[in-house]
């Protein structure tokens, strides 16, 4: 450490402003003789900040004497229940649960000690009382320094991620004593939509499982849970107007659901951490298990002239169907404080529907001939509709904008099908018809393979594709998605991370930051960090932690 | 349940004197009817018994009185701590933690309850202060009947089998009741050597990640742990005579080692569950790590005429070698009881040999010409002699026999390479030069893919080979392996189970136990099992268990 030297990385910070997908000068880092440097040259920060000062000049922090302070002239103070909260966390991270230091009663001989972080939040709302959302201010810039180090930030979210920051500034010397390094940090996210898919339909998934992995966002500076919480297998999720809908649509009615307790418990969970939570109830296919609590929703299928006993999509002809909807989404609006909700939209099989004599006879009343996908249009034009009357934003899956439904210019079109040349092709079309968006088709974590399948996933990336800035201005970020249809509360944890951590840092660093094997020097510690903070992520590759994981 | 009628499986008993591969009568199971019936028929038994009688006739199971006991005339008692262990570990699979029943006092009105399993050890020997072996007897008999249920087996190592099938008997009634049904069950293995491999070197495997993996094993009959101690990587034996090894060849010499200790802990713990330890230390490839704590060991491989500072294999042609491997496979011979120790002997790179003057000059003289298999041979060759003479067998990597080395008839051939076509015309080889073999090619678990490849796993047969009987009768089993490169305490056990049960009944079952959706069937029971058991098994599919896993 001591002959690194003062590194400066810069670059990015200028250009602040230019959206995410533009390119811009080169972020590379250098130090100040003009020598090149590896990002691995910092501490093992991850995502790497936009930019960042550090020297060779190191302090000590004691867990006895150290503290998180509310600096003067903030505007949030010790009533602020998000910063209260991230200060007992972090400072365990950093002094783990050796509470009480040997040097309690001595100083460092040296004096050099960083007694305190103060934590200043500049802008006149603080929003400690809010909600993340996609245009929230996560910026941050942080000084150590001592005896005091700064973190300023417009608000607590750009706080909390330079919590994160200031953690992971943190190493133990060879006697196990807490240094941290003379450093400046300036750091904003380059895309404002960074999410982990959880489905927890195919497999129930714990809520013990859930807040792991929202702490385990956290440290990967993801901004949103996107909860896949119902699907054709079960549906969890108790809902206070219908309430047979889990009751009879859940794997059991009462160890395999999430009560409207639970659902708040995730929400404030993940809002603690500057999580979004964004519910998704896809429709009107992947619905089996809507069918079992809610009468004649789902289209009865036919085996010739006679229903044949099994249900396909939502029923689409029905003003029953909206009624539900109508009433299903309202309170949807109400419990999910986050303004979008994730509509699905994906996938819908057409042969129910076919086979079924009274949506034929709707087709042609609507003049809508063979063409099923506009049978699919109408219910979700209508769906739209719906939640639209609740105030709320909606994402949606990208078949719905390739069946030509027509949207709200707010709506997010989430690109997930196809391999990169599709994918691409399909974030051109979608921004090109000025539709924001979001991808996550290669980063369909669920999907595995031996060895280190996360390289691929730190290679895409959401703006490569053909189009002007006006388009790649529209790429709000993307998603790790991993579907349950093989994991569970067993599994899931591990499968997970670090892969979904080679995403966080394409979501969050600058597009320059791309070099794979300074990355894998990063990812190893990190994860390493990881486990030490009881998320049981999975090695890259052969070696060990200094702290393994002690769980089975 | 109480439409099923009365069962038979047979076929197989009669034959049980004939080698595994062989052929032999159809071992489907049919009712008295003669109707076919399916395997999941049973309760879900894994891996499947060779004979099963069952019927609708159920008992039930009270925590408070039921009792394992040592059968009248039994060689075995009380003071037998392999079976006292067992009780303990099945009384507390079989009725959870709910020890006191609330019909302590009452009978059930009916009368029909299960009061005791008397365990019968019917040889003289019981074996209870042995070990097992390769020729172990694993067979019992099982019959299920009230007031008594009686498990009749030869040794005590049939007798853990036979209270794992007991325990996989029991299921709860829709009032949570522990029920039973009459049952009877003939049982053996089909094959003797039945192996889950661990590399401890890649990644070092906390000693609880290794007790729940034999665990993991017993309910699945496994009877031996292949421990892949040393690679390149890491050396975690503590060895007494040489501890240089260790202190300076693990990762690190006091939180990533093996002590004595905790070597004896672990072959104890097997031995309580029927399971042998083989440990390999793998020679003269694979030894980066020893050459830390030895010197001399390793070969100095060259740039020129001058050594480069690297190494390569263990140096063939110093006295010094044999010496070391004399002294320490000593030592290894009377730590581990096993009558077979494996030596590796694969994958050895002839680059730093073919660079080493010396190594040339010693080729030249032993007119081994630039054959450098040779030069392996000669090495692999005088390390036999060293072991054989600790009296103990050895088991050794396919290409020990590839590269002609003259092996003791005893030897075992651990074949792991190639495609299916390959693997099967190795097993002809070694067969035909009539050399005892195990596969492992087709169960390398450490190899993932998305979506259910377990199916792999269990279609793969030892014996689907062009050979004779003879030559099928020299199979003696087969391990899964699971090497360590991406797996550490953090994901091993989920990674590992349940696709190490479908070769667990490859193994076990009768040959003709292949139906894949019955197996699905029964192999999703068996996981949640495990799971309720505190395995962190991995889900096959979409759906739950009752008791699902509670860690993250």
């Amino acid at each position: 450490m001591a002959a690194m030297g003062a590194l400066l990385k810069f670059g990015a910070l200028l250009l602040a402003a230019v959206a995410a997908c533009v390119a811009w000068e080169d972020g590379d880092v250098w130090d100040y003789d003009g020598h090149k440097l590896k990002d691995s040259d910092f501490l093992a920060l991850w995502p790497l900040p936009q930019k960042v000062q550090s020297s060779a000049v190191s302090f000590q922090l004691s867990a006895s004497r150290f503290q998180f302070t509310h600096a003067e002239g903030s505007s949030a103070g010790s009533d602020c229940s998000i910063l209260q909260n991230a200060f007992r966390r972090y400072f365990d991270y950093i002094f783990g649960f050796t509470k009480k230091d040997r040097d309690q009663r001595r100083r460092n001989a040296a004096g050099s000690e960083v007694l305190e972080l103060q934590v200043a939040i500049t802008s006149p709302d603080a929003e400690c009382d809010g909600f993340p959302s996609l245009t929230s201010d996560e910026s941050y810039e942080l000084s150590v320094d001592q005896p005091s180090a700064v973190l300023k930030a417009p608000k607590v979210w750009g706080a909390l991620r330079g919590l994160e920051t200031f953690s992971q500034l943190v190493y133990e010397d060879a006697y196990g004593a807490r240094n941290i390094n003379k450093t400046g940090v300036s750091d904003f996210p380059r895309f404002a939509h960074r999410g982990v898919l959880l489905d927890s339909s195919r497999h129930y998934l714990p809520l013990k499982v859930i807040l792991a992995n929202l702490e385990a966002m956290a440290m990967n500076k993801y901004n949103v849970f996107h909860w896949h919480i119902s699907d054709d297998q079960s549906f969890p999720y108790v809902s206070r107007m219908f309430p047979d809908l889990s009751q009879k649509g859940s794997y059991h009615p009462y160890t395999h659901v999430y009560t409207p307790a639970d659902v708040k418990m995730v929400i404030e969970f993940a809002r603690m951490r500057g999580i979004r939570v964004i519910a998704e109830f896809d429709t009107p296919g992947h619905t089996q298990s809507w069918g079992f609590g809610q009468k004649d929703l789902l289209t009865p299928c036919y085996t010739g002239s006679s229903p044949s006993g099994t249900y396909g999509p939502v029923n689409p002809i029905l003003n029953t169907t909206y009624d539900f909807m109508a009433g299903f989404f309202k309170e949807i609006s109400t419990v999910f404080p986050d303004a979008y909700v994730h509509l699905g939209g994906d996938e819908v099989d057409f042969s129910c529907w076919k086979s079924n004599p009274d949506i034929q006879k709707f087709m042609d009343q609507q003049g809508f001939g063979k063409d099923y996908s506009k049978l699919e249009s109408f219910y979700i034009q209508r769906l739209l509709d719906i939640v639209s009357s609740t105030d709320k934003g909606y994402m949606v899956w990208q078949e719905v904008f390739d069946n030509g439904v027509k949207l709200k210019m707010d709506t997010l079109i989430h690109v997930w099908k196809g391999n990169e040349a599709q994918y691409q092709a399909e974030m051109a079309r979608v921004t090109g018809a000025g539709y924001r968006t979001l991808l996550s088709t290669p980063w369909y974590l669920n999907r595995i393979s031996y060895g280190q399948d996360w390289r691929d996933a730190y290679k895409a990336d959401p703006c490569n594709f053909t189009g002007t800035d006006a388009q790649k201005k529209l790429v709000i970020g993307g998603e790790a998605c991993l579907w349950g249809e093989y994991v569970d509360a067993s599994n899931l944890t591990p499968r997970l991370w670090p892969r979904a951590s080679a995403v966080a840092e394409r979501l969050w660093s600058d597009q320059g930051v791309r070099d794979i094997s300074d990355a894998y020097v990063r990812l190893v510690q990190h994860r390493c960090r990881m486990v030490e903070r009881g998320i049981p992520a999975e090695p890259l590759f052969t070696g060990y932690c200094r702290h393994e994981y002690s769980g089975v």
